[in-house]
C-alpha cells in the first residue's frame, strides 16, 4: 500500500512509536517558529535548561504579536528575544517585519520538513508541503534543543478537491465551506489532506488561507502536496533550490474521506461569535458595518490586498466605516506599494497599520461598542477583538472590501466584474529586518538582554518524598485556563515574568489565592482540587507555571482536560485524579493532605494512596503518567529532567 | 506708527480691552480646532451649555491622538465625536486622516483670522498669516459657543530672518536655534513674528515647523505674513480663493528684536530631556541609538519625509534600529507613495504606522528601557514617550535619517551630498476622511452617540473664605503637564471620564499623591507648590480638572506656564505665585497653609498672605487675575460663571 503526504512526512521523521491512529509517536522537528508573546517564555526555558545552540536545521523567532509600544516591556522583550536569537542560534525577524507564517512560508518553510511552532496557526505552512503543528511553549523548547515531539498518530483525512473557483469566490471561501460542515471540533485528532485536480488552481498561498484556519477545525494539522505549484512559489522567492517534489503515491489511501467541488461555492461567513458559524453571504446581506478589516494569517496574500484595493479602486469606503489595512509581511506591502494597489486602499479612505498581527489578536484596532465588524482573520471568539461583547464576522477580503464600499455587509457577485489580478513575477525578496543566525562560536559569546520586566524562571525542586500539603482551593467543574490565569492587555505585558504573572493566578476564582499560596511557597507547598474538565481552553503554560512557582505541588480533580495535564506534567506539579469520584466528597478546602512514599509509589503503578491529616481518613487517588513522564516528574519538570540529560 | 502682522490681526479681531502689552484682551474667534484626546471634553461642555451650533465660521474636529484601539473605549469616543460634530455644525476629521496641525492647514486654515484651538500646537498655522493659539478645551468650547477669548495682549517679537539655510539644515534648526537662545520660557507673554528676506527660502510648511515649536518656547502665538508663499501653497491644495495678502506695515515696529541669518545655522538637537537642551548634533555624534522617529506636527511635510526617504534610498537602517515613520495626513501618504518615497522608506527597513500623533504622545513607539531614542517630534519631557526615565533627542529628519543608518547619532553634513527634494507642484488633495457640517436645520435633529466610557463633568464649589490645606507636593522648576497627568495609550482612553483618568495625576512625580488627595477630598482640599515655568507643555486641562476633582484648591508656583495658569483659572483652582522667590524657602511638603479672608482678599488686589500653620510664619503670595477672572474663581470656575450668566 503507498502511503499519503501526511503519512509519508510522518515516516521520515518517526523516532519512537508505532504509526497507528491513535498511539504516541515521536516526531524529529526540522523547523521550529515563535513569536514574540510565547517566545519569550520559550527563550527562558532554553536558559534554564542551558542549552548551547539549536539542534535543529532551522528556527525562527518573530516579533508579530506585541508590536503596541505603550511603555518599555515590550520593546524590551523585543531585545531580549533578539539576544536570545542570537545566543541560540535562530533567526530574528524584527517588529515590523511581518507576520510569522507568511514570512515563514517566504524565507524558511521546506517542502519535507516538520514545523513545529508555539503559535496555533503554525499549521499554515502545511501549504508548503511540510507537516507544520502548533504546540506549547516547552515542546518547541524542547523542539529546538533536539528532542522530538510527542503526539497522538491522527488520523489523516483526504479531502479530494476538483473543480475551480468561480469569480468572487477565494482560498477563504473553501476553509469556510469545511468549517460551514464540521464545525470547530471536526478536525480533532486529524491530520487534513488537500489533494486532487483542484489543487492546481490555488496558489500556495491560497492554499497558506486554507492549512492556517486548520486550526479552526481543531486539526493536529494541514497538508498540502509539494507539486508545480510549490516550485512555482519557491522560485519567485529565489529559493528553487528549497524545493523537492512530495506527493501521495498513486495507491495512497485517507483514514476519511471527503470532497470539495471548487465550481460549487459561494461566498461565505462566519457570524458571531464562532469561525464555525458559516452562512452564505447572502444570508446576512444588509446587515451595517462599522469596520472592514483586511490582513492576519488568514489572508496574507498579495491577492488578498490587491484584489480588494481593485474593488475599492476611485470609489470611497461608505462614510462611519473604518477600512482597516494591515499589511503582513514589509516584503509584500513593496510589492503592493509599487503596482499601486496601496495608493487605491488609501484614496479609497483605507488606514494602513504596520505590518503584523495588530487587531488579530486585539492589539489594537478594536470595534466601538455594539457595532459589527468584517474582517478577513481566522477567530471572532467572544471579546478576542478587545471589545466585549464583541460582533465580528470572519469573510474573505471580496466581501470585505464590497461591503466597506456600502457600509453593510454585501454579497460581492452583486458587484458585477471580477478584479482578477496576477501574483507579482518577481516579488521582492527583502531580508532587512531578518536577521541570520549568528554561528555556534560567536553565538557562545552573546550576552542575554534582559530589560527589568524580564525575570529569569526560577530553579524547581525535585518532587519531595514525603508531602504535607494544605488544600488551598476546592473548585467546581469546567475550570478553564482563563480562569486560572487571565489573558488580557492587564496581564500579557508580564508573560516574560513568571513572577509578576502570578499575582494574577486564580483571581476570577478566589482574588485571596495569591496570597494565601505565597504563604506556603517557602513552606513545603500546597495543593488544589477541582472537578471535571479541568483545565480546558488556551494552552497557554503560564496556567501551570505561575501556580507551580507559587507552591503548587499536586493537583487533584476528575479529570484534565489534555493540554493542561502535560503542561502540569512538564513543569512538575503532580497531576492526580480521584480513582472513584465519591472520594472526592471527603475533601474539603482547607484540610490538609499527606502524601508518604511518593517517589517509590509514583514508581510502581498508577495508584497512590494520600490521608488527611485531621480527619484520620484515606483519599484513593490515580496518575496517568508514563514511565518517561514519572521520571520527569520525579526530577521535577522538564527543565530539570533536560538539563540532568545535558 | 504702522502695525505688525499681528497687531493687525488682533486689531481686526478686538473686542475687549486694550493693546497694550500685559492688559486683558477679549479677541473673536473665527476658527477653532480640537482634538480627539481635549475634545470630547469640549463636546461634553458644549453639550452642557446647551449650545444650537456653532458661532464661529469653521471649527473642526479632528481624530489624530487615540488611534490605538485596544478596547472600545478610544472607538466609542471616536463615534461620539463625530456624532457631536454633525450635531454643532463641526468639521469632523475621521480616525486615520490625520495629525489636526497639518490637515487644518491644507484643507482650512485663512490668513487673516483667528484660530483657537485644544492642542499646544495649534500656534502651528501661525505659519498661514493667522493668529493661531493654543487654550484649554473650554475656552475652545466658549469659542465653538461665540464668545471672546481672554488673553494678556502679547508683546510682539520681531525676529528678522536673512541668509539661506545651508545643506544639511532644516526649518527645524530654526526653531531649535531659538530654542537653543532662549530656552523654553523665553516666549512666555509674546506672539512671535517672522520677517524679513530670508522667510521667502522657507515654504508653508517650514514655517509650519517654526511655528509648531513656538509652543516648546512658551509663546502665545507664532506669526507669520501671508505672502506669496503662502499664496502658492494654497493654490497648489486648490484653496487660492482663501488667500489674502497680510504683511507688516513697512513702518511697523516690535517690542523685542532678534535676528537669525540662516547661512550661519548648522543641524541642531535637543538633548533629554528638554526641548530647550539644545546643542550642535557634532557635540552628541557618535551616541548610540535604538530608534529614530520619523513624523508629528513639528515635521510634518511631505520633504521631511521626501528628504528622509531619499537618505536612505537604496541602504539599510542599523541592525537594531526601529526606523519608526509616522505619516502626518493622508493627502501627504499618497504623495509619498506615488513618488517611490514610501518604497524607499520600506525597503531601508521602516515601520510605517498610520497616519497620526501616534509616539509623539506616547500612542505607541516606546523605546525600550534605557536606550536613545531620536524623533522629529516637538518634546522630549521625561516619559512622555511611554517609558520611564526615557532619553530622547529631538532633531530634523536629516538627523534621525542618517543616524538611522549608522546606529547612532550622526552630524548628517558628513553624508556629502545633500538630497534637495522639491514639493509635489499637484499635490493630492484627498477629503474622503473629512467630514463637512451638516447644515443647522439637519444638525438639531443628530443624537448624541454616548459609549458606556462617557462621563458627565462632577459639579464644583465655589471658592471658600478660610482655607486649611495640606501641601500634598513640592516640586522644581518646569513641571510639564505630562508629568501633572500624563498621555499615553495607558490614560488617554480615559479622557472622557474624569473619575478614572484622575487616577494617573501627578503619578509621575510622586505615586502616592493619588491615595493622599483622595483622603483631602471630602476634607476640604489640598495644596501643591512648584517652582519656575510650573505646567509647561501640552495644553490638556485634564492637568487641572483631575487634581481640582481631587480636591486641589491652591496652587502656589514661582511661574505658570500660559495656558495651564489659564486652565487652573478656568476650573477653579486657585492659581498663585511666590512675591518673592526665596518666599518658596518656608514651605515645605506636608506643611499646612492657611488662607483666612480669601474672597475679600481677592477682589481687593494682587496680594493674598497665607499662614503656614505649624510654623507660625506667614508667606506672600500673589495673583494675577483680572477682575473677571477672580469672579470667575470666586463662582468656582468658568462652567459655575457661564451657567450663572445664562
Amino acid at each position: 500500500m503507498g502511503y499519503n503526504v501526511t503519512q509519508k512526512l510522518i515516516k521520515d521523521h518517526l523516532v519512537k512509536g508505532e504509526m497507528k491512529p491513535g498511539e504516541e509517536i515521536g516526531l524529529k522537528i526540522d523547523q521550529t517558529l515563535t513569536q514574540d508573546a510565547t517566545g519569550t517564555m520559550v527563550m527562558l526555558e532554553l536558559e534554564a535548561m542551558g542549552l548551547d545552540y539549536r539542534k535543529t536545521e532551522a528556527s525562527a523567532q518573530y516579533v508579530d504579536h506585541n508590536l503596541i509600544q505603550e511603555d518599555s516591556k515590550n520593546p524590551d522583550d523585543h531585545l531580549f528575544l533578539e539576544s536570545a536569537a542570537q545566543r541560540f542560534g535562530l533567526h530574528f525577524s524584527r517588529p515590523g517585519n511581518g507576520v510569522s507564517h507568511p514570512v515563514h512560508m517566504q524565507r524558511l518553510a521546506k517542502p519535507g520538513q516538520t514545523l513545529l511552532g508555539s503559535d496555533s496557526h503554525t499549521c499554515a505552512n502545511g501549504c508548503m508541503g511540510m507537516l507544520a503543528m502548533g504546540a506549547g511553549g516547552i515542546d518547541v523548547a524542547m523542539a529546538i534543543a533536539g528532542e522530538p515531539f510527542y503526539v497522538k498518530m491522527p488520523e489523516v483525512w483526504g479531502v479530494y478537491v476538483k473543480g475551480e473557483l468561480p469569480d468572487w469566490v477565494g482560498a477563504k471561501d473553501v476553509i469556510l465551506e469545511m468549517l460551514r460542515r464540521h464545525d470547530v471540533k471536526g478536525g480533532v485528532g486529524k491530520v487534513i489532506e488537500y489533494y486532487g485536480p483542484g489543487l492546481k488552481e490555488l496558489s500556495a498561498m491560497d492554499r497558506h488561507v486554507i492549512a492556517n484556519m486548520g486550526a479552526e477545525l481543531g486539526a493536529t494539522g494541514t497538508v498540502f502536496p509539494s507539486d508545480e505549484v510549490v516550485k512555482d512559489y519557491l522560485k519567485r522567492q529565489e529559493r528553487e533550490e528549497d524545493w523537492i517534489e512530495l506527493v501521495a503515491d498513486k495507491d495512497a489511501e485517507y483514514d476519511l474521506h471527503e470532497t470539495i467541488n471548487l465550481s460549487e461555492l459561494e461566498p461565505l461567513i462566519a457570524k458571531p461569535s464562532s469561525p464555525g458559524n458559516v452562512v452564505p453571504v447572502r444570508e446576512v446581506a444588509g446587515e451595517p458595518i462599522y469596520q472592514s478589516y483586511i490582513g492576519s494569517s488568514a489572508n496574507p496574500g498579495y491577492r488578498d490586498f490587491a484584489v480588494a484595493a481593485e474593488i475599492v479602486k476611485g470609489k470611497s469606503v461608505a462614510q462611519g466605516v473604518s477600512f482597516d489595512l494591515n499589511p503582513t509581511s514589509r516584503q509584500m506591502l513593496q510589492d503592493l506599494v509599487k503596482d499601486n494597489h496601496i495608493a487605491s486602499l488609501l484614496s479609497s479612505g483605507g488606514r494602513l497599520h504596520q505590518a503584523g498581527c495588530n487587531g488579530c489578536i486585539g492589539m489594537g484596532q478594536a470595534p466601538a461598542t455594539g457595532r459589527n465588524s468584517l474582517r478577513t482573520t481566522p477567530r471572532n471568539f467572544p471579546g478576542r477583538s478587545g471589545t466585549k461583547e464583541d460582533s465580528v464576522f470572519l469573510c474573505g477580503p471580496e466581501t470585505a472590501a464590497a461591503s466597506a464600499l456600502y457600509g453593510k455587509i454585501v454579497d460581492p457577485r452583486d458587484l458585477g466584474e471580477y478584479p482578477k489580478v496576477e501574483e507579482p513575477a518577481h516579488p521582492t525578496v527583502d531580508t532587512s529586518l531578518l536577521e541570520y543566525p549568528l554561528p555556534e562560536d560567536e553565538a557562545k559569546n552573546v550576552e542575554l538582554v534582559k530589560g527589568p520586566n524580564i525575570a529569569s524562571i526560577p530553579e524547581m525542586d525535585e518532587l519531595p518524598d514525603q508531602l504535607e500539603l494544605p488544600i488551598l482551593l476546592k473548585m467546581g467543574d469546567n475550570i478553564s485556563t482563563d480562569e486560572i490565569l487571565a489573558g488580557g492587555a492587564r496581564v500579557l505585558p508580564y508573560r516574560s515574568n513568571l513572577p509578576e504573572i502570578s499575582k494574577f493566578t486564580f483571581e476570577i476564582v478566589d482574588d485571596t489565592y495569591y496570597n494565601r499560596a505565597m504563604d506556603t511557597k517557602e513552606q513545603g507547598g500546597h495543593a488544589i482540587v477541582g472537578g471535571y474538565n479541568y483545565g480546558q481552553g488556551s494552552s497557554r503554560e503560564h496556567a501551570a507555571l505561575a501556580p507551580r512557582y507559587l507552591g503548587l505541588r499536586v493537583a487533584i480533580v476528575q479529570d484534565f482536560a489534555r493540554i493542561h495535564w502535560q503542561n502540569l506534567v512538564n513543569f512538575g506539579v503532580l497531576p492526580l485524579t480521584f480513582a472513584e469520584s465519591a472520594e472526592a466528597e471527603k475533601v474539603e478546602q482547607g484540610d490538609i493532605i499527606q502524601f508518604s512514599g511518593l517517589r517509590e509509589a509514583m514508581k510502581n503503578g498508577e495508584t497512590i494512596t494520600a490521608k488527611l491529616k485531621d480527619k484520620n481518613q484515606e483519599v484513593q487517588l490515580r496518575h496517568t503518567l508514563s514511565s518517561r513522564q514519572v521520571d520527569m516528574m520525579l526530577k521535577g519538570g522538564l527543565i530539570n529532567w533536560t538539563k540532568e540529560k545535558a
